[in-house]
C-alpha cells in the first residue's frame, strides 16, 4: 500500500476526529472553565495536522485490499490514542507525563477505563465530559470494527459474522458499503446511548452525570465522574439501570438491528451467542450471590445487589464499581476475572475473547469427548442450525492460543518489573480484556505502576482491542513481503 | 464390558503388585527394621485381594475394545495408589490419615513427587525405599500408557504415534502386541535406570541413596531421600548427572529405542519434538542464568549452577530442587511453572502438556497468521516432513483448552478453600503437571494444606497423568451408553 494512501486516510479521520474537542469546549464555556483554551489548542492541533496529511494526496486513488484493513485499523487506534491524549497531556491538575496521559487516552478509546486520576471529583467538567467521550467515541469504533471490518478480515473465526452483518457486506473490498453499515450502527448506537441518558437522568442523575455515565455504559467502558465510580451515588435504581444497560452493550449491534426490524423481542433468545452470554451471567451470578452470602461478606439482600452488579459489571467487561471486591474472599475476584476472558458478545462494545468463541471451544472440546468414544463416527459442531466449518473452529482456536500466550507473555513481563502476582495477573487480564479494575497495587488506580508497566499494559488495552491479530500480523514478515 | 473382566484383570495386577512390597521387605531384612512386619502384611493383603479378584474369572474370556481401555487404565492408577497407600497408612512414624497417605501414594505413582512429609531423613530406610520404588512403578506405567495405548485411544492428538511405536501396533484390539512393547520398553527403562544408579553411585552417593534417587530420576519423579532434596549432596557432579538422565528422560522412550537401534546418536536431533524440547530448555535456561545474575540473586558461576539445574529440573517436570526458588524474583519461578506446563516430551515419564502438543498448537496458529494475510492460499502444518492431518490438530487443541479449563476450575476450587493464589496456582499447577514442587504455603511440603485441597490435588495428578480425556471421558453419559 502507497504511503501516501495511508497518509491521506489518517488525515482525514484526523479532521474528523478534531470536532470531538468542540463538545469539551462547549462544556468549558457553559461550566466557565478555562479549560476552553485547552480544548480549542486541541481542536486547532489535530485539525491541521489532519489537513496536513489529507490534502497533499486528497485525489490519490488507489484500490484497498482487505489486507491493507489490518495496517488502517492499527493506526487508527494509535494515532487516535496519541492525539486524544493531548489534552490529558496539557490539562495542570492532575499534572501527568506523557506515558499516563497516553495510557489514559488509550485507557479510553479502547474502552477499558483503566485510569492513573484520582480525585475525580476535583476536575474541570470539560475534562471529565472529554475522558467520557474518548469511551463512547471508541465503543462506536469497535462496533463499526468488529460488525463491518472483523468479519471481512476473517480474524478468530469472525467469519461466521460475514453474512449475518446489515446490510449485504459480500464483496471483499473496503469500498462504500462500510460507510452504509457504519451508518445504521451510528444511529442504533445514538439511540441506545440516549435512552440510557434518559433513565439515569429520570433516576436521579443529574444531566451532566447522566449523559457523562451513559456514554460509558453503552460503550462498556467503565470510566466514571467519581473515584468511587457509579458507587457514588448509593442508589439501587441507577445500579439497576445500568445493569440492564450493561447487558444490552454486551450483546451484538448487527443482532439489535435485525431484532429491532424483526419486531420481535424473543428474536434475541434464539440468538446461541445470547443463549450463553446470559447462561454465564446467570451462572457465575448465582454462585457469587451464594458465596458472599455464606462466607458472611454481606447480609441476604446486600449480597444479591452487590453479587449481581460486580459480576454483570465484570463479565461484560464494563469495570463500574459499587464495591470494593478486591476485600472479598479471593476466590470472588478471581472468578469474576477469569470470566472476564470470555467478556460480551462478538459485535459489542465490549471486551473479551468474546461468549460466541468461548461456545465454539466448548463444543469442539466436547466433539473430541465424543471422538474418542466413538473414533469411526462423524460428529459436526453446530451452532443453532448451522453447521460451523472447520476452518471457523480453527481460526477459533488459533485466536485463543494467541490470546493466551500472548496474556502470559505480559504476565511474565510485570512480574520482571517487580510486580507481585496479584497484580500482575489482574492488571494485564483487565487491559488485554478492555474490563478496567484491578487488584493489588492497582486496586484503587493503575498511578502507582512502573512506568514501563503501563507501557506494557497500554499495548495490552490495544492488543484485546484489535482481536490480538489485526496487530500481530503486523509483525509478522509475511505481511510486509510484496 | 462385563465386571467379571474388570475384576479378572485389576486381580491380576494386585497379584502382580503385590510383588512390589518384597524389594522393601528386603531393604527392612537388610537394615534390621521393623517394618519386615508392616510389608510383609501389605504383601498379603495385596496378594490375596488380588488371587480373590482374579482366580474366579480366571477362564473368562471377553473381546476387550479400545474403548475399554478408559476405564481399565482409570481403575489401574486408582486401584493401585489405594492399595499402594497401605503401608503409608500403617507406618507408625509420620503418623498419615488417609487422606495424606493416599495423597502421597497417588503422588508417588503418577510420578508427580509433591510431599506431605518432613523429617525424610528420620524415616526407616525401608519406607524411604518403598516411596522411590512407588515412582520408578509408575514412571514405568506410564511409558507402557503413553506409547502403547494412548495412540490406539487416539487421545489428544496421540494417534500421531501409532505408526511409531516400537513393533507394529497396526490393530485396534488390546491385545497380545501390548506385551511385546512393554517388554521391551521395560528392557530399556532398566537399562537406564542401572546406568544412572551406576553414575551416582561412581560420584559419591551410598549405594541406597544412587538407587534410590536413579529411580526418581529415570521415572521424572522428584522423590529424594532427604527434605533438602537432591541439594543435600553439595555436589556439582551429582548434579550434573541428575540434569543428563532428567533430560534423557524427558525424551520418548520409543524414541530412545530407535535411536539404539539405528546406532546414531544423530537420531535424536532429526525429531521436531526433541529439537523443540531442547530449545526450550535452552531458552528458559539462558532467561533464568541471566535474570538470576543481573538481579544479585547469586554470582556468576552459582546463578548457573543454580539456574541451570532447576529449569531442567521443573521444565522436564522433574522437581528435584538445590535451592529454595520460592525465594527468587517471582517472575523466575512463575515462569518456571509455565514452562513446566508445556514439559517434557510425549512417551516420557515426564508431565505437563508435552512439547509436541506445544509445537502444534504454534504452528497451526502461525498457520492462522499466513491464512489472515494470505485468505485463498492453503498452508499445510508439517512436523518434519510428514503433513500433520487435520484431526490431530483438532484433537490437540481440545486437549489443551481442557486441559486449561479444568486447571482454573481446579484453582478457583482451592482459592475457595481459603488458600492465597500464589499456592493455589502453583500447587495446581504441580500437581496437573506431575511437577511436584510448589510456592506459598506449599513451599516446603504440602502437609499445611486443607483436606478438600488435598483431594483436589490428588484428582489433579490423576488428570495429569492420565492425559485429561481418559479420565474426563468417563464422566461422558456417552461412554456407559450401550
Ligand atoms: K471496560
Ligand atoms: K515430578
Amino acid at each position: 500500500m502507497h504511503p501516501s494512501v495511508i497518509l491521506r486516510i489518517l488525515g482525514a479521520l484526523l479532521v474528523l476526529f478534531s470536532l470531538a474537542s468542540l463538545p469539551p469546549v462547549f462544556v468549558a464555556w457553559l461550566y466557565h472553565e478555562p479549560e476552553i483554551a485547552l480544548f480549542s489548542y486541541t481542536f486547532v492541533v489535530t485539525l491541521f495536522t489532519g489537513l496536513g496529511a489529507w490534502l497533499p494526496f486528497a485525489h490519490t486513488e488507489h484500490e484497498l485490499r482487505p489486507r491493507d484493513g489490518f495496517l488502517i485499523t492499527v493506526l487508527f487506534w494509535l494515532v487516535l490514542s496519541l492525539f486524544g491524549s493531548i489534552p490529558l497531556l496539557l490539562m495542570e491538575t492532575p499534572n501527568l507525563d506523557f506515558t499516563d496521559a497516553f495510557f489514559e487516552s488509550m485507557s479510553g478509546l479502547t474502552t477499558t477505563g483503566a485510569t492513573v486520576i484520582t480525585g475525580l471529583e476535583e476536575l474541570p467538567k470539560s475534562i471529565l465530559f472529554y475522558r467520557q467521550q474518548l469511551q463512547w467515541l471508541g465503543g462506536m469504533g469497535i462496533i463499526v470494527l468488529a460488525v463491518a471490518i472483523l468479519p471481512m478480515l476473517g480474524i478468530g473465526g469472525m467469519q461466521l459474522y460475514r453474512t449475518e452483518a446489515p446490510g449485504p457486506i459480500k464483496d471483499r473490498k473496503l469500498t462504500p458499503r462500510i460507510a452504509e453499515t457504519a451508518k445504521t450502527l451510528w444511529y442504533l448506537y445514538l439511540g441506545i446511548t440516549t435512552i440510557c441518558a434518559g433513565c439515569y437522568w429520570l433516576a436521579g442523575m443529574n444531566l451532566f452525570d447522566a449523559i457523562c455515565h451513559s456514554f460509558s455504559t453503552v460503550a462498556i467502558g467503565g470510566f466514571s465522574t467519581y473515584d468511587a465510580s457509579i458507587g457514588w451515588f448509593n442508589s439501587p435504581l441507577i445500579e439497576g439501570i445500568a445493569i440492564f444497560f450493561m447487558v444490552i452493550s454486551g450483546m451484538n449491534f448487527a443482532l439489535h438491528y435485525f431484532a429491532i426490524q424483526s419486531r420481535d423481542p424473543f428474536y434475541y433468545f434464539r440468538d446461541p451467542e445470547v443463549q450463553g452470554y446470559l447462561a454465564i451471567l446467570a451462572g457465575v451470578g448465582f454462585i457469587s450471590v451464594v458465596a458472599l452470602d455464606m462466607t458472611g461478606t454481606y447480609t441476604d439482600w446486600e449480597a444479591l445487589r452487590y453479587g449481581v452488579f460486580e459480576v454483570v459489571s465484570i463479565a461484560t467487561t464494563t469495570g463500574y464499581s459499587i464495591s470494593d471486591f478486591s476485600l472479598w474472599p479471593i476466590f470472588l475476584p478471581m472468578l469474576l476475572f477469569l470470566t472476564s476472558f470470555s467478556g460480551a458478545c462478538a459485535g459489542s462494545t465490549g471486551g473479551g475473547m468474546k461468549v460466541i468463541r468461548i461456545l465454539l471451544i466448548f463444543k469442539q472440546a466436547s466433539r473430541e469427548l465424543k471422538r474418542l468414544i466413538h473414533p469411526n463416527a462423524i460428529f459436526t459442531v453446530k451452532l443453532g442450525r448451522r453447521a460451523v466449518p472447520d476452518r471457523v473452529g480453527e481460526a477459533v482456536w488459533g485466536f485463543v492460543s494467541a490470546y493466551i500466550f500472548l496474556f502470559i507473555i505480559m504476565e511474565l513481563a510485570l512480574l520482571a518489573t517487580g510486580l507481585d502476582l496479584t497484580t500482575a495477573f489482574s492488571t494485564v487480564a483487565s487491559c488485554l480484556n478492555n474490563l478496567g479494575p484491578a487488584l493489588g497495587e492497582a486496586s484503587a488506580n493503575y498511578q502507582s505502576l512502573p512506568a514501563t508497566a503501563k507501557w506494557v499494559l497500554s499495548f495490552a488495552m490495544l492488543l484485546g482491542r484489535l482481536e490480538i491479530f489485526t496487530l500481530v500480523v503486523l509483525f509478522s514478515p509475511m505481511f510486509w513481503r510484496h
